[in-house]
């Protein structure tokens, strides 16, 4: 009884109030979101691109169906993106929203059965979750990679945990693997400043003083594969290798110069070792980051490109991941890429109010 | 002069700012509810509960109440239930919430008179609580026992300067003695689950590994004798005898086993030592926590019972005040009775609405 | 390129999202308020404190202004009274409010370029500014001085950057060197509570333990001297004479007691050393605070002067600044003061949003 499946057996979640909103959710509706954490959670992609500038030509056009339904968002980790831009697509929407800070120190949730609680962990999450979607309609989740154990972090441990007994529709404001929103406001990104109807993106490591989580490439990987018309080079140095299952046969090219010809978009981000070809070496940064400067996106490498516009999801680093003179550029798109949070958050939670 | 009496004597609020609204919480409303902290506070029990069904039954059907009115929780300690179900209770019924957390840390207050403030305090109680009272309608006060001083406790020093110097209405989101919200939504759950008309609740002790106030069973053993219908027992080791003025003639069992026979309700709850009996261990724990380990709640302590259903506020240590299987059962009421931590807050605000 | 004017110049701001806004911002409207940083950004005084009281008579009918518009309140630093005002003023005015707390260690923005910014500073300010202001349509600012380095306190560094780069309308909410919210409420109480046409004010230091900014008494002597019927008196010990650019010529009187022969309003308030005729000392107390208790306004002081009323902006440290009955008496307008603040925040709340 200790193990998963029996967190679905609890007779006090079956008969409960958890189960009562389970079944309201299965309702038939013009869009049945209840998740949203990958790509095929929007279902036909070129339709949600045309959705995200409808929202974008009237963001409060949509304002009767947040009326009287409240937001969750919690936060174990710190955000200022994704805590202003999904506030504001909330209040767009003409909705309630309640932030909560979760200081992972001060409110340690016991995960297991079967323990005297007699430690630093005052609350169960089998009593928290369902609690906190009792006095809400919608929950946002951000929970970060811990980077010390693989398996625990794929597994995506803290949000499917929500998922199961929060009862309420649960959306990644980025998790341990994941960041959709982010990927999702790329993608609207890309196809407003596409030159071509085909493009080429590459998605380029860079160095970085700190271990890093992966749940930016991953999700911007995962993307473009899905994307109808984007043509996705992922480089990186040896090691660095991305779990296949976001990138989905994408071309690995380890020489950056050779991945950048042709590119018309390229995104610059750090990620720590993922583990895939070295799984020991999982959230580690595998080298000194200094002998790998030679890969910061300066001018020189963006004379490689096909006069690529630069992105990023910030926060960035200057000196490290980019120089000045690139992101300073009139080719730098990273912060209408920031500003276009808001329009995929919208989206998001627009087809929950909807699945509701 | 540095008696509780001068402090009602200081000519600047005799002729200013709060009087004013004091005099204006003085006229004739449907009721005139300034504070609440007391089961008394809500005058007829069975109407209250009444009202609470109505809301539950259309909990956005006041909204013209809050209109234009402003909400401030105040806390000096931490919270998840009551932070989110009386902001969720608050927006139901259209008003806008003001969330200030003060961190004992940094913000402390002065609140003695004839002093040189030149130590760690910056401000006095007698400028910062009128001047919160300014911005705002209501007032919701969250300040725990300190457990050192049980005097200091029992007078509620801190949430009494807020109802004497705030110049609004004030209500108790769990204050040193009190939990009002809670104990109302105890109330409002067992006449949801109730099989009999008249039923018997007992408030068990359980152990635990730290000192926690007597808020909650202070609260539930004062609603439960104000209920029309519940017989109360009350049942724990000597020396953790509770303040009569909230038993108010229960009946107290030490014998666990004979308290939970013909139980309908069981209400576990750790507490530490309130001072009546042992007045030199106030707010201590009175022998290692292993030492009553047979009073955790198990299937076993259950099955003394007439079939009763399990009942906690919440945040709840497993295998210290319950055990698991116990607590997922289906005769647990955990999670409806902190859902209803939205209705009680709804009530209580309504009606501060609706004297103002 | 390291030198303020570069900063102007960076094309991904001159072409991108920022110029759309400030272009749009320069179209005529009533007012073409964009900043609130000086009594001369409100305009015609006595114009603007006629608003006010139309403000204070109805603060809920500018609702249509505030409809669907985010005000971002940041803070660097701590607040009770701001805080509280400036959000109800907000709300008052059918605003969305999103209040960002900046833990100053926890988000350390760079501000230089040219640097690998491999230390513990995540973001640049050239990203974070343009991303808040990309989620919101105002903003309010609050960060204190340092006190360590004048010339980089007095040049507002911080919040220009934000009105720089944020492409929205920013207030302060008490910055390095003005408070004006503060200012425009002191006033405004000031015209309601004058029992002649015009009055004498009096601007005395008092003394502190510890070493406080000069916002505060810079703006008091800048909008007291910008009022219409207001003679200013300004006395300090020597060595804390004010910035001349902020007491525009106001009469300064080292003897306290002949500053206060006459006063109609008494506004008392400690400053460390302004650094202005004692450059050496910038942001230190000159001397024990021991030493100038003299200087505390007791009832003694007060019947030097006209009756006069007593103001301060609070937290006030009794004992050290004011003694107990002379803040308690009648004749003490702080809580009244300080309620105004929601009426001050209002008026250039609602000014930016007609000038949007």
């Amino acid at each position: 009884m200790q193990n998963n499946e029996s967190f679905c057996n609890f007779a006090i979640y079956k008969v409960g109030y958890i189960n009562y909103h389970r079944n309201k959710l299965t309702k038939e509706k013009n869009y049945n979101m209840n998740t949203f954490f990958n790509a095929r959670d929007l279902g036909d992609i070129t339709a949600a691109l045309a959705e995200a500038q409808e929202v974008k030509r009237d963001r409060f056009a949509y304002q009767h169906l947040g009326k009287n339904k409240t937001l969750l968002m919690v936060f174990f980790n710190n955000s200022l993106r994704t805590r202003l831009s999904t506030q504001k697509a909330a209040m767009n929407l003409g909705m309630n929203v309640i932030v909560l800070d979760v200081n992972a120190g001060a409110w340690k949730l016991e995960t297991e059965r079967g323990v005297i609680m007699d430690g630093d962990k005052s609350e169960h999450l089998l009593e928290a979750i369902p609690v906190m979607g009792s006095f809400c309609d919608l929950i946002g989740i951000r929970s970060f990679a811990g980077l010390t154990d693989r398996e625990y972090d794929y597994a995506e441990t803290i949000v499917g945990q929500f998922v199961k007994y929060s009862g309420r529709p649960v959306f990644a404001m980025e998790t341990a693997t994941v960041h959709p929103l982010q990927a999702f406001a790329d993608l609207i990104t890309i196809e407003e400043h596409k030159r071509t109807d085909r493009v080429k993106a590459v998605l380029t490591w860079a160095p970085h003083c700190r271990a890093l989580p992966q749940a930016v490439p991953n999700s911007f990987a995962e993307w473009m594969q899905a994307a109808p018309d984007v043509d996705l080079v992922i480089t990186h140095p040896e090691g660095y290798e991305l779990d296949p299952k976001f990138t989905c046969g994408a071309t690995i090219e380890y020489d950056q110069k050779k991945a950048f010809e042709g590119a018309d978009f390229i995104y610059a981000k750090n990620w720590s070792c993922p583990g895939v070809t070295r799984p020991e070496a999982y959230g580690q940064i595998l080298d000194d980051y200094h002998k790998w400067s030679h890969w910061t996106v300066d001018a020189e490498h963006m004379s490689w490109t096909n006069d690529a516009a630069f992105m990023h999801c910030l926060p960035v680093r200057r000196g490290l991941i980019v120089t000045d003179d690139v992101i300073e550029s009139p080719r730098s798109l990273v912060i209408p890429e920031a500003a276009n949070r808001e329009i995929s958050a919208e989206v998001v939670i627009k087809r929950m109010l909807e699945s509701l």
